[in-house]
């Protein structure tokens, strides 16, 4: 398509978001099947939920906009999936892999603050308040994800480090 | 390769981000040649001069390990790159082209925030403090990178908006 507003690229930023929401759904489900901490699993399933929601604010914008949200593959999700597959096809000790889904999660978190970003700048320029406020609230959530699995992240982490044998261990 | 330890991981991950920092110069070069804004154009070469430098300290961290770099390609940069270049090929208006690179460019350093701060963490619990400081300087380094796209991107954003036909233009 060609782009000679700021409309046309705030719609095909929004499918791709679109496209990345739906494939996360799908993700996320598998990152909570392949956790063993209890409080990460539930973390994986409340985030869930929150996509779910996410997806229909979206639908709630393309609505407005009188769009279809199809038609766009998101390329950069298909890649942040891609590699955590990779990892999930390792063989880890299982505190070892809680560390890595972390580390998967939180790049598909930061993919999603630079998207809900970028877009909710792109709405309040274009005066689309309501869709600001929506894609607001939504940034607002990922940053809220990002930062309870760094959280997480603090505990798991310790305990898999704690499991690390000092003769493998180069000092610093 | 099977992960034992926590180090493990730290090393699989330090070679997921030397090779998106490797692909990632040559990312930034064709964000330089394509932005039309002078102030992006240095920015986006700015930036390239600090990831030369970003894999230099990745090169320290590995000759301390005793380890190589090679033997990963990173997917999700791979993801990010080809969305960036899906762009890239569509037809758009100057201003709007410049306002597209700065989203992907965004991304892309959201990808690596999230793995410079899971790997500062590692390295830090691993007790490898020389390598932790390297990491966390780098980390510093991207977040101040996303910030100052941030800045250019009010001014630019704003170029673009200001090109909009109302005819075209969805009131909320």
């Amino acid at each position: 398509m060609k782009i000679q507003l700021l409309e046309d690229l705030y719609i095909e930023e929004l499918k791709d978001i679109h496209d990345a929401e739906k494939k996360l759904v799908r993700f996320l489900g598998k990152l909570a099947e392949a956790a063993t901490a209890p409080e990460l699993k539930e973390a994986f399933r409340a985030h869930t939920k929150e996509t779910k929601n996410h997806l229909e604010r979206l639908q709630k914008v393309f609505d407005r906009l009188g769009q279809s949200p199809e038609g766009r593959k998101c390329k950069a999700m298909n890649g942040l999936v891609a590699e955590a597959r990779d990892f999930l096809k390792e063989e880890a000790e299982l505190e070892l892999r809680d560390v890595g889904l972390i580390t998967a999660a939180q790049k598909v978190e930061h993919y999603e603050i630079a998207s809900y970003g970028c877009l909710s700048a792109y709405a309040k320029l274009l005066g689309f308040r309501q869709d600001a406020e929506l894609l607001h609230q939504t940034l607002l959530e990922e940053k809220a994800a990002d930062e309870k699995l760094n959280l997480l992240a603090k505990n798991i982490n310790l305990e898999a480090a704690e499991g690390e044998t000092p003769e493998r261990t180069h000092t610093a």
